[in-house]
């Protein structure tokens, strides 16, 4: 499983980071989702080898403008690229609005068709081929949302010590097996799959958030969850002078929660722009620090075109990171 | 007075070019309009002087994406900025409807008053208090206008010659004179400025079109203008390939009627992103050659953050170009 940040600044854009969007690549070849989509979204794609053919869904947290301000854009030029196959938009009902409005005054038309999933009624299963979403309500001055996704498919190994002392020679009936098929050998002798698979490994689970104050919310989604992606928009100092009415995360607050519940691999995101001046008096190091002294499992400070991918034993790692 | 091109591809953002968006420097100190506002508008302006508190008004030339969805990112930031001064926006009246849907949908407030000017109104004399501004109909898919901007204010110089020859001697009387006031001197001889001030130079107009397919269309507003902006979105190879339905011009077109207009700058953008990939059947040097062919004045094709003088003389030239 494998992340890409598209934007990782809150409010505004900086010279160095955007405004909120993230990808999730599927194990699909070249197909991907998106969550939350800023301003300029569809210009940080042009920096990745991310496809509009290949985005399946896009899935909004919450309607304010630095996480939703570029659906118009990318909607249109996926449409200037000529693509025909459906794509699925989940969000607030307020993002149906707000999309249709638009298509509506300036006259845009899409050449596929585009449908709407309102996250308030609830996700259905199955929705994508490749991972179980669900969604999670976070605190927030409008509502917002976390989406989990889970790998729907997890492959199993073949017990080959089993085959081995049961004689079974290797050899196409292995392949056979391990896709879960019964077989009947030469001899006539009959081997059933599920006898000669190991248990599978745990689905992996990562959850993104959308802006939030209560990390807490997500108490009941991090069981067993292997990454949370969740903004950590300012630091404690900070906080106490911005006042809670903004409500979003500090670092701190995120990262007790992350700890608490036990979450091996931690993404900050979403950082307030003064973090980001070089010379200003605060800088992401005391972001850092913060999250630190409260966490200490794996931990990342997102910065935009990071890759991160997430291996089967459920450790986080950067894999590329932007020039 | 200064041009600064912030976005110069049509329909979709590239790599190095970003969708309309051109700045007319105001010679107010820090004051400055934007003509269109594609999406990543904002995204540009981070990388040139320009701040949001300088800008005064926008003018929106039609209702297509690529120079309007940048609209509702860049007012929110300047509100995140705590502007309080009142911003001006001219445009067709689906952009008031488009702005104020995202503004509902999305629940963007502004802490500054927006006011809103429909272009098919007309616009009044005295709008800005440095140009004079007028809009022309273009023929175009939806409506679609240029801008013209005559600066105001032309300053006078003394008419020396007259002065020595007078007898007045040089002073305050000379300083006071040429600010247009009537000076009586120490003998009690009194002067009228308007003896003393040379005729003015004729007011420099430069001329901002929109999408369009006749630039014929702008043949009374070019009479004794300076500068032509206008797109050039591809060759007439193209044209004929992808027919008139989207209703752009040639460079072929523009060219022409520039040079038939003697317009004596002409300045070609909005090129289609086709003309930017390298090892692409066309590149823009078709575009340039297909321009020049037709018009013999002095042409320039923008690109992002280019930035151009017009001097009082009337001739423009590129001072700085995008790295």
């Amino acid at each position: 499983m494998e992340l890409e940040f598209l934007g990782t600044s809150s409010g505004t854009p900086t010279k160095t980071r955007n405004v909120s969007a993230l990808a999730l690549r599927s194990p699909l070849a070249g197909r991907w989702y998106l969550v939350d989509c800023g301003e300029g979204t569809q210009h940080r794609l042009l920096h990745t080898s991310l496809s509009l053919m290949g985005l399946r869904a896009i899935f909004i947290t919450h309607v304010h403008g630095d996480h939703c301000y570029g659906l118009p854009g990318l909607l249109a030029s996926a449409g200037l690229l000529n693509r025909t196959d459906e794509l699925l938009l989940v969000g607030p009902a307020a993002i149906a609005a707000f999309v249709q409005g638009v298509m509506e005054t300036t006259q845009l038309g899409l050449p596929y068709p585009l449908a709407f999933l309102p996250v308030e009624q609830g996700i259905p299963n199955g929705l994508l081929p490749d991972f179980e979403v669900r969604a999670t309500a976070l605190s927030h001055r409008v509502p917002s949302y976390a989406y989990s996704f889970t790998e729907s498919t997890v492959e199993r190994k073949l017990d080959a010590a089993r085959l081995r002392a049961d004689g079974v020679p290797r050899g196409p009936a292995w392949g056979e097996l391990q896709r879960g098929r019964d077989v009947r050998l030469a001899n006539g002798r009959a081997l059933r799959a599920q006898d000669y698979l190991l248990p599978p490994r745990k689905p992996r689970t990562i959850i993104i958030g959308g802006d939030n104050d209560t990390p807490e919310l997500l108490a009941d989604e991090a069981v067993g969850a292997d990454v949370l992606v969740h903004e950590a928009t300012y630091t404690e100092e900070i906080l106490e002078k911005v006042g809670p009415a903004p409500q979003h995360s500090t670092a701190r607050r995120t990262a007790r929660f992350a700890a608490d519940a036990n979450i091996p691999n931690l993404v900050l995101t979403h950082f307030s722009p003064r973090y980001q001046q070089h010379n200003g008096p605060q800088t992401l190091a005391d972001v850092e620090r913060e999250a630190r002294a409260a966490y200490h499992g794996n931990l990342f400070l997102a910065n935009d075109l990071d890759r991160f991918s997430l291996d089967r034993q459920g450790r986080l790692s950067r894999i590329a990171q932007a020039g």
